[in-house]
């Protein structure tokens, strides 16, 4: 295996909290040669460092912020990406965010491939990389401040030049599903933040000014060309330049696929209203350097009741959870709570979730009035929400419950609240209909950060690329699962955007050809030997879950989904028990792992050059006999 | 006169709104010898450049931006200040606003002591300044986005390095006293930022690379460290390190100085819960560069009701306009109305007493809860305060009437609500009562831009220094408001900031030898001489004003200001209208104009070097006989 070490720095950074020291330290040859870097060589450092069973807030759970070979460099769809990986407290599992904040950039011209962040500051506490150099602010009276006056704060301390990553209000209070802001952009599910903050790591700051070089500038130029061509002649890019992610809302609609107050049911009757809302509200079209595709969009409200409001957003994700999941059909109304979620820094996904699963918990008479702080949270009432939110971020009153989000909160509020919790492994579900498009809602259950829709995307079935699939049937559908799921994971490891890859542009040959010029790692230059990454990094984060005590029985959906849609294009359409065990079946099965645990095994793991793991997952008692 | 350029650059850029030019001029000597820089040149432009009467709104009115020899050196209380100057479309007078946002560093590095905006864009238009080189950008979509947006857009635009002056939706919907913001500054008094919007200016973004020398560097470094060593001694400064302008919030109370509940009386019985709040909130000190006195404040508000709202403020006066004078007490309430002001592109100012007058008029019957849409306004009822501001912002409703500023909405409401208009020359007063500190609120009457507490600053009564007056007398006053402006107007054109100039601190001698050695400018290292370039500049302002109609019958105070304040420390005190007209005459006499008109002569023009203005006004009516 020869490797030329462009594109990589081949050091990580250890900064540990408690008492205030960072180090450099090689990243041995090896590792990048088994899991690449990104969301790999991530997870890798998470499962080596922690101790089983360690609790997402204690000291000894750490936080991994990786860079990909690819990261900073002149390609399309690959320049910011950068990852961030923990133990959740949300899921109490894996936990990886994604971000296409310039963070990462600077991490690498920094250079750093990985940051690792461990223990607990004794007392607030911000951090500025300058280059080689770390130092260590007292962050006292930035706490509690929102992430917006927080990263203006932070500039008006370093100077201009820097990027940040840091934690508003939410996080302090540990709401479990608080995020990281960077930029506009977010670390946004499964309570990054929330660990950020049990660190008492207020900010990060961080400017890079090394220079990275490429194996074969000349061939990516000339590899980029086609991938600039290929993407310029898509339709997907063209409504992506338009509308961002929401050019997506009025065909998942059609789909059937669009859950619809808290999953009553998955089309929105009035969703034409705000399909393509955006365009209206969009005053900025925006994006990462070097991708033509362009999908951020800084939107504003210029009249009516939110005149004012303002965001870098909303994503389809958004739109879907302050829009259809709460049945609101102002689209104006959705870009203020995107912005309150962003200030207080709380996930978009699990937020709209659990205030639509208190908003039916309202509606069915469980949560009264008086339960609800005075909140009249019907349907679509959107000053009551944006009051809840601050209720959630701040943990006042109700606030303080659905901090726990929707899994947690249900347990505590009884009275059947559980059967309107629309949770898998205790992580609230995204904006897609799992009993409409049947893969892209079985990664819910099967994946290592519990139910994201980005991580195991089923291309195949809501835009019918690369290749079309049926997405009401069920059979083969475990196995189209596992394929989707390696390849997002070899995906994140290189890291490029998920964009890249997801519609009709997608030529996974010329992205590993480009890949291999720009290192100079020809091994990787077909997608074979990708993919056998992308699985060998599912197999490791697995493990890491299987540790923290996953088994089969962990992965189901609610109640709710075993029922038949009552309308819509995706009427009738349901699980069942058995269905959602036949799948299992064939998924642990295309996956090598034991189907009775749905435990991976050992030949498995050694197959994928996971022998150390193995031999740890043994050691627990965790390896399938 | 000999006069080396240092610190100056020469040139003014000229760019026409109407045809999308841009051209750079010489500035001649002449005139740098006249009115040095900063607010002198800056007024001069106006004055020769604007037809008489001319409509603010019209393409035919100018904006005049300067920076000083001063700006952008390393010079303590002068690196960052510019000015702006134009007509105001709320006294249609004269209107200068300072700014210390690091826009002027970069006019002047960018090579331009002055940029003169004329004429009026077809439609909404951003200027970028690049250096030597503009380019007019399509701001259609920017139009609508409030003042944060519009600099994160205008960022995204340029790209990072440069700095902005922007409007919000305020000026663009003409409300009379919007605000040009840049950075977290603004021109805050007599609605420069509806000027702006009325040549469909939404943004100007400028990067300047230049560097900037000073004729003696050493001498300079050397006087600096004198300067240093001034404000570090000195009480004032470690206030204002602590308090920033707030710090004054006690003592002006304790002073029965502190308009209280739209000037019904002039302290606040409750003023000890706000006075020093700020530290409380403070986050974050900031400031100038090259300036120990470090008086920003980035703020809060971390719980309560208001939690998530911050600004870099408030001010003194703002405090005193969104607390004492509309008889709020929560400092976190004052907080979120200096944000929205902010994000609106309102003078926290005038807004405040607009405000307390709409609160007086609800009090006294004139305006009910219908003529409010619902909006109970009673005292210190900060949520509907919030709505509105808005309602201002946005011309919605009653606030399109209060847009027009308290005199002509005095005027439409009718019903004796003219009593209640805390004005002069349809101005809205600030936050020092003029029955309590005589000279101080004297100049309320006589200033060249209407009452402004910045611009004629009674030190001597409010602060008991350079030297000690009593603030209850009469006698002598109209000449020491002469002393006063004359002062600032130097102060301004060189550009010193006026902190620099205000406490005990109070070195002239010093600042006028820091200014000969950084420019060459020996002759100016007299503060006798300076006085005379202050007294020129008011003289020509005054004739501006004088062109545009104003006579002695303008300058008289509100009727309220004649009866004798009812409690508090300066119980009993009032003006009466002969009390006002001696001081007008004695004011008038110290100036050497024409006590009937209050018109600058012939003798006192030529004597300060000003024949052509004498010629301009004689030409039209306008000089004493």
């Amino acid at each position: 295996m020869i490797f030329v070490p462009h594109a990589i720095t081949g050091k990580l950074l250890r900064i540990n909290l408690t008492d205030k020291t960072a180090k450099e330290e090689t990243i041995p040859m090896e590792l990048y040669k088994r899991f690449v870097g990104g969301r790999g060589l991530a997870a890798w450092y998470l499962w080596k460092e922690t101790p089983p069973g360690v609790d997402p807030f204690s000291p000894e759970n750490k936080m991994v912020w990786g860079t990909g070979p690819l990261t900073g460099l002149p390609i399309q769809t690959a320049y910011t990406n950068w990852v961030g990986v923990t133990k959740s407290p949300l899921t109490y599992g894996y936990c990886r965010n994604r971000c296409v904040s310039y963070f990462g950039v600077m991490m690498k011209k920094a250079g750093y491939d990985m940051i690792i962040w461990e223990g607990k500051a004794e007392k607030p506490t911000y951090v500025i990389i300058d280059d080689g150099h770390v130092s260590f602010g007292d962050a006292t009276k930035l706490w509690g401040c929102t992430t917006d006056l927080t990263q203006i704060v932070m500039q008006e301390i370093t100077g201009p030049g820097f990027e940040y990553a840091v934690i508003g209000p939410a996080a302090e209070k540990l709401v479990r599903y608080a995020t990281v802001q960077s930029g506009t952009r977010s670390f946004g599910r499964g309570g990054h933040g929330a660990v950020m903050a049990s660190k008492n790591l207020k900010a990060v700051a961080i400017r890079g000014t090394g220079e990275l070089t490429m194996a074969n500038p000349e061939k990516v130029r000339e590899l980029s060309r086609e991938q600039i061509k290929q993407l310029a002649a898509s339709h997907g890019t063209k409504r992506m330049q338009q509308l961002g992610t929401t050019n997506i809302h009025g065909m998942v609609n059609k789909l059937g696929d669009c859950p619809y107050k808290n999953f009553q049911s998955s089309y929105n009757p009035k969703h034409e209203k705000i399909d393509e809302e955006r365009i209206k509200y969009t005053v900025r079209h925006a994006g990462c350097g070097h991708c033509i595709i362009s999908c951020w969009k800084y939107v504003a409200v210029k009249e009516g009741p939110y005149a004012g409001a303002w965001c870098e957003g909303p994503e389809y994700e958004t739109q879907w959870a302050f829009g259809d999941m709460i049945d609101n059909d102002d689209f104006a109304a959705i870009i203020k709570a995107n912005q309150l979620c962003d200030q207080y820094g709380i996930d978009t996904i699990s937020t709209g979730n659990v205030v639509a699963f208190t908003m039916e918990l309202y509606e069915k008479g469980i949560l009264k009035k008086e339960d609800l702080d005075g909140l009249d949270l019907k349907w679509g009432n959107m000053p009551a929400v944006f009051e809840l939110l601050k209720k959630i971020a701040y943990r006042e009153g109700i606030g303080d419950i659905l901090a726990e989000g929707a899994a947690r909160a249900a347990k505590k509020i009884g009275k059947g609240a559980e059967k309107y919790a629309m949770v898998v492994k205790n992580m609230e579900m995204p904006g897609y209909e799992p009993r409409a498009t049947v893969a892209h809602g079985f990664q819910y259950l099967t994946n290592t950060i519990g139910p994201v829709h980005s991580i195991g995307y089923g291309t195949q079935e809501v835009f019918q690329r690369p290749w079309a699939v049926d997405p009401r049937t069920f059979d083969g559908k475990g196995e189209l699962t596992a394929f989707n799921q390696n390849r997002l994971a070899y995906m994140e490891t290189v890291i490029w955007c998920t964009f890249a890859f997801r519609s009709e542009w997608h030529d996974p040959k010329l992205l590993a050809q480009i890949f291999a010029a720009a290192t100079g790692w020809e091994e990787f230059s077909t997608v074979d030997t990708f993919m056998v990454v992308g699985e060998r990094v599912w197999n490791l984060e697995r493990a890491f879950n299987v540790r923290e005590g996953l088994t089969r029985a962990d992965e189901h959906f609610p109640d709710r989904i075993m029922e038949p849609i009552p309308d819509g294009p995706a009427k009738g359409c349901h699980w069942t028990r058995e269905l959602e065990n036949k799948l299992l079946d064939e998924y642990y099965k295309a996956r090598g792992w034991d189907l009775a645990t749905g435990w991976p095994t050992r030949a498995k793991l050694e197959q994928l050059g996971l022998k150390d793991v193995a031999d740890e997952l043994e050691k627990l008692g965790k390896l399938p006999k």
